[in-house]
């Protein structure tokens, strides 16, 4: 039974697949996201169909895999059973690879004004949200109310908040500056807040001030060392430094899933569980936990970044390891293997590391281009993805720019709505959370 | 000033864009939608982004044209006013373009129980419920409650209803076949419903009966002459007989957009306003509706259908009119050239119908498709679209199949979800509105 159709359990399910064994696999949603290329739906480039497969169709070739679609509530990890909304399933052996959520540390009230980024809906509703921005922006300087600063607020100098920065410069700057009459999108400013004293912590210091010259020379501003104390509706506190924000955006903060902890093992800081060598339970050798979720510190002690490569060796070694205690062998202790990591950050500009070579810009980019193409599940996806790229590369243009659910004005600016109203003497439009 | 972004609304804008005048084109949303299409993001082929584009960048060229997202709520034709819900626009010449939206004769509480197809949406919601439908019936199954009956049921033989019905069996039998260990795909009954005589009514005897026998050759069961009296969560009532269905889908009726009858001027049964031959107000000539929102009769006293290209010619007209008063010169009244229509069934099935050439099977939809992917708005997609379909004819697979939003057991088949829910004694969870 394994509980996740990310990275992890694909892979551990597709190596289960090669025993004589059953495989439930159980997600909450029917696709397996490509989360390295989500930033690419947040920001229109890519449609949402196009960096997520079903995961019964990824794993159609295995006729003793079943895919279920629900959601994992409990378990009861005595009697081996998982336990859903509306059933339960029991289990010999359990791989929970539920991934990760955002962590808002402690300010769950900031969630609505500044959306993360983990899921399809998350990336749909922050392209919503970014061209609702310039929509409303057009709108009221079409109207004679002057262009409104367009301020974009970036949290978090991680991989994310990198990428959604430099990607959305790139649409300010490039994208949309012929289509508007009445603003000029290329004032639009972007910020990338991180509170750290460097973007990109996980990376090498050269690399990272390289990638915070390449987002500079993309159009960004990057403050470090700026811990945000408070988010309001329209505006982004920094210390006590009121920062107006067309729109907020969340990259600061992983938290693992809340499944972790009803496992009742002992869990990190941020709610991993801290497994055993082989990835398994402290009190339960049947149930392993793997990728996001995963507590696995390396030789050095550093605990293992929440990455893809990650995540799949682990479901690879779990899967051996499932496979070598049915033939009678004994387990083998998980060990990474860092093939380097590359963080991209807008057109051409990108920082790779491989062991002691450090790469940055156009050969960084093109590197983790290929490499992205390359690791994109299912071949068709692979092509049209490969195709839009090269498409947007030579023509400035982004193929996704829709705007779906509600598109009135953006109820979460909340005071530039009111002034608005206010200017108009309307009465506001009944507000439709539902539809937000 | 232009309401609308269809195909009557930016075809008047191009026109107009020649002229030396000042064009603003609204629209709720942000994209034009290309609704032949429309059916294909139902179904899980393509991605909302390939058949939508933004309005603004499709008239990117047009320095004199200003686009603007917003919600026309009323006129104040004497005063020239455009109201939205929050602003007032004056204008010179309005053109009203608003289009049609479904109609459920009178029974307003069939809309949550069999969605219909105008926007994308729409069709977002209708591929999550087909393809739910699917994994709910696999989650029963795999839990020994047996396979369930798929039926899907496709109200109204127009067009929509005809493509939907189509493609819908092509995913049963073809697509899904392979990827579902306890239930078998091929069982699902499509069943169309037509409440008049034929289906295609607005189509010669000979290709109504070539459609219907196309249909039924790709495993869809016709009923006509199928008045649906009632429709419950899990089933759809004709007459007296209670057709049990997991997805009900409305292709029946269109209504003209509520704005035509705040224009003040008389309409027909379904709401479009009666013009004038060059598609004027009747008391204010400065003020045309083109589109579906017309009711325009040709020379035989017949109203035009609700085609693109009507709607299109018709914009291409008010805007030459408008140009040429401007010029001094005397309107002139709009004619329709019937340059064909067609309607696509299936897999390579198709009728279509030139003047008296008439068309089916394998060649009317090659005709179809090279129609369809011309008229595809933006370049790029077409492109894309073109790759997918490829792709798609090839390997029967479909490249969208997504399911976001709420993707709990679906809400809206009350009785399976509460048998479930009984079986095996769990509480329901909270049901969730906002997510449907």
């Amino acid at each position: 039974m394994i509980i996740g159709g990310g990275f992890g359990g694909l892979r551990a399910a597709r190596s289960l697949a090669r025993h004589p064994v059953r495989v439930t696999l159980i997600d909450r949603k029917n696709h397996h996201t490509f989360q390295p290329l989500l930033y690419q739906v947040a920001t229109a480039g890519l449609s949402p169909g196009d960096i997520a497969a079903p995961i019964r169709w990824i794993l159609r070739g295995h006729p003793n895999v079943e895919v279920l679609l629900g959601e994992v509530v409990d378990f009861d990890l005595a009697a081996r059973v998982v336990k859903l909304a509306d059933a339960e399933i029991t289990y010999d052996y359990l791989i929970v690879a539920a991934g990760a959520t955002h962590s808002y540390f402690g300010h769950n009230e900031w969630e609505p004004l500044a959306p993360g980024l983990k899921t399809v809906e998350d990336a749909i509703e922050i392209r919503r949200r970014v061209l609702l921005a310039f929509e409303l922006a057009e709108r009221q300087a079409a109207q004679g109310g002057g262009q409104i600063p367009l301020n974009f607020v970036v949290i978090g100098g991680g991989p994310t908040g990198v990428e959604l920065a430099g990607t959305l410069a790139e649409i300010a700057r490039r994208v949309l500056t012929r289509e508007f009459l009445s603003i000029d999108p290329k004032s639009t400013r972007i910020l990338l807040l991180e509170g750290g004293a460097r973007i990109l912590p996980a990376y090498p210091d050269d690399l990272s001030r390289s990638a915070e010259a390449q987002l500079r020379r993309l159009g960004v501003d990057v403050e470090t060392s700026a811990m945000v104390t408070r988010i309001e509706p329209d505006a982004v506190y920094v210390g006590e430094t009121r920062l107006p924000a067309a729109v907020i955006l969340w990259a600061a903060g992983v938290a693992a899933s809340p499944l972790g902890r009803k496992l009742g093992a002992p869990v990190d800081r941020a709610g991993r569980v801290l497994v055993q060598p082989d990835l398994s339970h402290p009190a339960h050798p049947e149930v392993f936990v793997i990728g996001d979720l995963a507590a696995f510190e390396d030789a050095k002690g550093q605990p293992l970044p929440g990455l893809a490569p990650v995540a799949m060796q682990q479901g690879r070694r779990v899967a051996m390891n499932i496979g070598r205690e049915l033939g009678g062998q004994p387990r083998e202790a998980f060990r990474y293997l860092d093939r380097g990591s590359l963080a991209t950050i807008g057109r051409a500009a990108a920082v790779a590391q491989f062991g002691k070579i450090h790469l940055s810009g156009f050969v960084a980019w093109l590197a983790w281009l290929f490499i992205h193409i390359l690791f994109l599940i299912g071949f068709r996806n692979r092509l049209i993805v490969m195709i839009q790229w090269a498409w947007s590369y030579f023509t400035y243009e982004r193929g996704a720019r829709l705007i779906t659910g509600d598109t009135r004005l953006p109820s979460w600016t909340g005071r530039s709505r009111q002034a608005l109203d206010k200017e108009k003497g309307d009465s506001p439009p009944a507000s439709n959370p539902a539809a937000d």
